[in-house]
């Protein structure tokens, strides 16, 4: 019933290969992602590095290569199947690792703008060079930080993972935008940015075009947006100059968020249009980050309801600094 | 967009409150739901125990009281309101606790058949007795089993909230479903049974007018789904005998999955039919099993989509004991 599901062989399939990963984690001699290492990753795609410099040798300070152990590959076409009452297609698509730093111990939060705008920058490049690819419908930019978050490598990373098929989440959003499109010929987000600056307190940051906002309705607490205050539909249409300010920006909520819950595990994902639009009237690109704080069981599994702990407006109100003894900067 | 988050003011809430838990559990004689600790729980709703003995004194084998901490309350009236573009309403429903055992040792893979069907005769029970208060339109009971599925005390316990709205992803079943039934006139569930019968290796057992099988596309490595075989929209019709084979079919599941993964964390959501409806043609009910094996990260949150590296005919062979060196019983 519209549920698709990646059946990844390449990945851990045996019962034993379940068993919880050890506290410890690697070291950063051990890592595949620290300069020197550049053997153990597959060739890169993409790189800042100083002019002259040969690929996957040292002195990048940003790297793109493909995972390693990927959920999808690009090699095959696409052959979709019937089964009785199912519907079967093999995994056509890429999982590319964006590698933020070269420096092991550095995150988002702590690398300067300009090295924020270029990994921004390279979740640009590669969406325009994948977009070329007429197989694929959708690039789902994701991070994963830290273990509960899903991260299996503590070197600051981030993936994407680019699909045959426009993803079930996307598709809803984009029908409930619509719909919200064609009753008040408005875009939500934009209406959103409108009532959110009416001042109902849940507006954390806003910088250069870019704002930071705590949604109605959080599933999380913490749960944070950073949206362009000018109607976009595509992240990929965002200019170098544009990418600076938002890097100022996210880098800007993850110290806070850093500082006010003591580094937590998070996920941010891009929500941006498919690549088969251009332009859309109805659909405003965003970025939701996720701190992971609470736990998802039984209840938010059976019924896609959340409960959070957190309101809103109270999370907001510690981003801003404005509780007393509980500092942001 | 459709989305209600339950904002619940009970639970944590300040920053410092999401440190993450200690990992020594507390011992049997801290713990609340064990016998002789009555007073510590909210007064019990339903309980089986010897006839003419107290409420909330020792002697029960199955206990169902209010959750100290509950997400949702019975008292109070639904008042909605609109904010803007946004709704909110009271929170109005309930959030209870089925002990399942006074053991503290003791799970479903371990109790009696008789003891778990007094469980599932629990949720039963509950179902019924909510399904009096007008406000309510849904109960979903689930179970969190392990401390990385979400449980925050280890003496087996299950919970059930009721929500005075459908809730969403219950909602959409019901329309994929109904939609399925409009153009074939069968049930999808029962669809589903009749296409696994005929050999496409993911029932994993049947017994006395159930079915447990993996579905055809697993979110989660070992995802497991019990059926009645006959159709059935609502769980709480189901009668005590019925209730017993069930038992004997979870239960059976359950120590298979522990001996296979060795005790996995896991939760459990009973999906039956809203309370304001009977005898659906379209909706068949079911108990969706998922172990927590593999960690939702940013592409989940982001897609809906999952990757499961575990194919279901392979975790059916594991379950039905047919792989070389991996018993079931």
């Amino acid at each position: 019933m519209g549920r698709w599901v990646i059946i990844s062989t390449e990945r851990a399939r045996r019962p034993s290969d379940f068993a919880p990963a050890p506290a410890t984690k690697s070291a950063g001699t051990l890592c595949p992602f620290c300069p020197g290492e550049e053997s153990r990753t597959p060739s890169e795609l993409f790189a800042v590095r100083p002019r002259g410099s040969a690929p996957n040798t040292p002195g990048w300070t940003m790297r793109v290569v493909p995972n390693k152990f990927p959920a999808l590959r690009i090699e095959g076409e696409l052959e979709p199947s019937g089964e009785g009452l199912y519907d079967r297609t093999t995994g056509v698509g890429a999982h590319e690792v964006i590698i933020e730093t070269p420096d092991h111990a550095a995150s988002l939060a702590t690398l300067a703008p300009e090295r924020v705008a270029d990994v921004l920058g390279a979740y640009r490049e590669r969406i325009l060079d994948l977009r070329k690819d007429a197989r694929l419908q959708y690039v789902m930019v994701f991070k994963n930080h830290g273990e509960t978050a899903g991260a299996s490598l503590e070197h600051s990373h981030s993936q994407l993972i680019a699909t045959p098929i426009v993803p079930i989440m996307v598709e809803e959003e984009l029908e409930g935008a619509e719909r919200h499109f064609r009753l008040k010929k408005r875009c939500i987000w934009c209406d959103i940015i409108r009532q959110e600056r009416r001042g109902e307190g849940r507006i954390i940051l806003e910088l250069d075009g870019f704002v930071a906002l705590a949604p109605f309705a959080p599933r999380f607490p913490f749960e944070t947006w950073i949206l362009p205050s000018p109607h976009r539909s595509s992240f990929e249409d965002t200019d170098p100059g544009e990418l600076l300010a938002l890097a100022r920006l996210l880098g800007e909520i993850l110290r806070r968020m850093g500082k006010v819950l003591g580094d937590p595990p998070y996920n941010f994902m891009l929500h941006s249009a498919p690549l088969r639009t251009a332009g859309l009237d109805h659909f405003h690109w965003h970025l939701e980050i996720i701190p992971k704080l609470t736990r998802v069981a039984g209840f938010e599994w059976g019924t896609g309801f959340f409960i959070n702990p957190t309101p809103p407006e109270e999370a907001v109100r510690y981003l801003r600094g404005e509780v007393p003894g509980a500092s942001v900067s």
